[in-house]
């Protein structure tokens, strides 16, 4: 049987600087920590029950270590290895617990960089007595903690210098669908919105700009509830002095946007709300052309200067 | 391969006053009507792209037809056939469009009596220009429409004289999985929150008071965005002298709900906002003690004598 | 020129256990502390710039020592005493600086013993730098506070052996308009809803249930923006275990409600959202007959039992 | 005693296509046909009580005829005649129902050229009873208009080629008091907020840029709930194919904004949402320097080249 994807886990990633990233992460964001071992935070949301969906490392410069997927059974593990390996990809083994509470998982890269890994076992650690909640289906109590606490992660985005080939690897290799997808008027595919479960967007591939590096991620997009929610978000970040770009909704996705940057890693968090869920098995992919759209944003327009497109 | 549901699809309603029933289902709740065929009507969101998720039928009385699951592959339609038949249940086959939109199907009833269709086809017409939204991920436009159309249909909750075995019933037939469940200080399984996709819960299965019909509808829910959705649904609903039972939060699912009752058929439509999605292949059940809850709400409380309990 | 009240000012509430309730009132409701001098905590909103809306004092058992009332000008003060020594009624003098912040007062009570107090000078004190908004026109940042904390002190309920006398009393003397009313069927006046400014309602004057004290101070009401703070609200009592009663809308007022109350006091406190403001000099008081309405709630109802009338 | 002024009333606006102007007015912002006499259309929002807060006449161009502010009391009309004419202000008498539903009313000119029009006398029509709310407090029901129907007229931008001097100008002669303030860093004074009762910002007093016509009219801002409130207007605008500028929150007022543009008359309307209440009869304005803001938007951005400030 086929190895196969259930959805994004979480992502690590570097930072400079750990102790003002967590200014960012954990007072400005509301992510909570869930263990702190070797100089890496391991971070979630109050209604995560999975050990995390984002960590953070102190290195000397900001970076991606890896996008991590679960997949759907603990064969697909192994079932990606093999399938990556016979098509002459490097694949790389890590042991249960290197990454705490992970159980074991493989890494390789995209063909230009991307530095992906699947695992299946993640723990589910439970919380202190002062902070967990009331209701067993929800870890964390809401109540003291930051009043933008998002709810999940929500998708990444990642750029690439061809990123309609990337994503027709993604699907090709790792079992993607496609949900939407944009054409350029020249005839080239500038993004592409894929899902593993098939019910979100999970991540969003787009075509790089003329001197960007040749593979990068350029937010990681965690879900609130509502459009209020974002003003609220955008409220928190500007009494903290932290840079916000973008207030409104892209027409692909559908999905209402903030974005927040941690002033010492650059790393940007969208906060993501609306859109819409997908519960078809014969899904047909939304297909734009730039001729459809003015603009990307179906409300509000991105910063000046500042490429966000979804 | 084992056979596979998807997802819930649709909900297939009596009424003894099809006009009438449209005033509440169309223009209270905000269903679009599709089409309408042989004294059937077939109706959708705004944002559902399938052709239908509820449909109503005049005839001398009021009821449930069948609840439609739609399977994960078209092969799964046979496939549950000849599972349920090996196991001495009878099963009719529905031919193609004899449901209009939908491919074959198959209808059977569940030990109790409750009536289940699974099908995989479905048709997504398109919609008439006036109605058309701008966006192409979004079938029609919210202008002029009702303020609170909902989403996408999102659960339905059966009762049952044996609340227990059906659950087990449907876990070991048709796949389901748990995601919550409740039981009584006496042992008893009150009852049991599964899901088709993983996701969210598509139905929830509780046990009937002892003078109950052995199986029964209690509602279909509609996703709505927030808690001031469900205000400003409870507002429209008042405003049509539409009777609503009960406004709050579950803490089960940790759904927000407004119930609202079709006079002339008493069929009972839940809007819902909030609760939360499940993206891990490993869910374990959230098991609720009837101890756990001084009530089973987390906000607000029901009508008095009426028991509307997820 | 005769004197004039501008509107609602503070509630000082007594508590036989002030750590308790400060549990309550700042944890909790979300006030923030201001000054603690004497054994009194004096508090009010993020949004607030005056001394205090709220102030408690630790006494041997629970109550109100007075509803505080801003006058129009200053001269108010003075001429609402000599008003009400004129008809024979006696009023204390309270020198400035005797309650932190206000200037001089009166003190005086109504027929069956509600302790009023009218006041014009009220300090504004500056925030200290780790709570301050970045805004000026806000004096508390958001950010990492209560995500409940309401706006601005709304009105207070008040009840009264004769709640019909006492409405005209406060029209009479202190010179109250009408927005709303509401009549039995046998003829009495059951509740008015009156405002000093004319903008908003700030006093609900309901008819006792018989077995009540003469007079007493059913609960103090503080805004939020919307429904789906008052589920936030809700939320964060339940996880603190803060006993609440009723969720909706009140069809007098249209205003949406929630009641937590202190469990050492009993004091109530509502958070309010929605209703309307009335731009009109000539605004005429709507006259609700107990027949217009099948109950008074617009939207869900109030807990058994329990009766929060407005 | 001194002529008082006491709220915005309404706008009335000059359009080259009524019935275009119509669908921007009415179908599109939600506004009510309250009455159509020689060519004029009167409107108000479900929630107003008044005869009109704008009204809409066809001529050659678009323009604007008056900004009408209503008196505190009937004799304020005279009042304020007799003192601007006292001042060499030319004024005119308009008969009471000249204006459908209005008392008599006096007309005059701002020095740079504003028509201001003072009135105290305006009926409160009925509603018809198919759009007749079931609550006495509310004229129409929201059922099935317009999403996005605003609540009350909120306040007007007015921009002058000398905004400081015409600010001054409305405090002496028209009793405003001013609420924010907004200074250069050469000095000079760019805005200014005031408000006729005290309790919200009724007019903003911008100063031009250079090229701009002496007086005019920028936008007509309305009520609405919530910032989820403006993303839904937002929406409706754009299946509606109706320019939009801007979406954010501002930093002076606090105000969350959205703006539509009729297309064919230019005329602006702003969705308002929060912003804050003033209870306060010793208000002290709040001094911006440009030094304070580095944009003056506190969440999102105008659009380039669009110069809509607050």
């Amino acid at each position: 049987m086929a190895p196969t994807l259930h959805s994004l886990g979480h992502v690590a990633l570097r930072t400079p600087d750990l102790e003002t990233s967590m200014e960012f992460f954990h007072d400005g964001i509301g992510l909570e920590e869930v263990e702190r071992i070797d100089g890496t935070v391991y971070l979630r949301t109050p209604d995560e029950f999975d050990h995390h969906s984002l960590s953070l490392t102190e290195r000397d410069s900001a970076g991606v270590d890896h996008i991590g997927w679960q997949t759907a059974d603990s064969e697909s593990v192994a079932g990606f290895a093999d399938k990556l390996e016979s098509e002459g990809i490097d694949v790389t083994w890590v042991e249960a617990g290197t990454e705490p509470g992970q159980g074991e998982a493989i890494r390789f890269s995209t063909p230009t960089g991307h530095r992906f890994e699947c695992y299946y076992e993640m723990e589910k650690p439970d919380v202190t007595p002062d902070r967990r909640s009331k209701l067993k289906n929800k870890p964390y109590a809401a109540t003291n903690t930051n009043p933008i606490a998002p709810h999940h992660i929500e998708h990444v985005q990642i750029w690439d210098d061809d990123a309609h080939a990337l994503a027709n690897w993604m699907c090709e290799h790792l079992d993607f669908r496609v949900q939407e997808l944009y054409d350029k008027t020249d005839g080239s595919r500038w993004g592409t919105w894929v899902s593993a479960n098939g019910v979100k967007i999970e991540a969003a591939i787009i075509q790089n700009n003329p001197d960007d590096p040749p593979a990068s991620l350029n937010h990681v997009a965690y879900k609130v509830d509502s459009g209020d929610d974002l003003f609220d978000a955008a409220d928190a970040m500007q009494e903290r002095e932290i840079s916000t770009d973008g207030f409104g909704q892209h027409s692909v996705s559908r999905g209402k946007f903030l974005y927040a940057r941690d002033p010492v890693s650059d790393h940007t968090i969208e906060f993501n709300a609306g859109g819409y869920l997908v519960f078809d098995p014969e899904w047909e992919p939304i297909e734009w052309q730039e001729t459809d759209l003015k603009n990307r944003q179906w409300i509000g327009r991105i910063a000046d200067g500042v490429n966000v497109p979804y």
